[in-house]
């Protein structure tokens, strides 16, 4: 396992009026994201990043956590300090936006 | 867990000299590997798609398999129906092509 956390998060954008989780915003969240890990030296062994469609679509702006596999849905930029600090960085998954998939 | 293996394809493209995945040739992997899981009837439980730099860019064309964490390095496509046959569908890992991170 090189990374302990390893987050990937949507940046698919659809054609309207398909939901998507968007290019935009999610290229805001991978930069929050790895703000939030750096600010916490935790760089070497937490790594967030894009990728394409996690297959929640209906859910987003979506992403993933691995090794364990947690799927979050509607997460906003407000978001992420909760989910680096408490899941992240504590094992603590931030249970209102988990989604049940 | 959404997905029993979820397989990350990295098809981050840098300028040359420097070493990177490819665009192309990772767009041909994920290509590869989604049929490959579909000819097996996999798709609901395993799960490949395009992603961003996953921090093995000296080793690429890179992927990894989640959740056991396993990457691998210079995949080529004659590759891609042994690694789906043996760890996504018999959980042994190609060892020829892993990567020792």
């Amino acid at each position: 396992m090189k990374f302990k956390k390893h987050v990937f998060i949507c940046t698919n954008q659809k054609q309207s009026p398909k939901k998507s989780c968007g290019a935009a915003h999610g290229a805001q969240l991978v930069d929050a994201f790895k703000q939030a890990i750096k600010e916490r030296g935790l760089q070497t062994e937490i790594r967030a990043q894009q990728t394409g469609c996690l297959d929640a679509c209906a859910f987003g702006p979506a992403l993933v956590v691995y090794p364990e596999g947690t799927y979050y849905g509607n997460v906003q930029l407000e978001d992420v300090n909760e989910i680096v600090e408490s899941h992240l960085a504590n094992d603590k998954p931030v249970e209102r936006l988990v989604l049940p998939v």
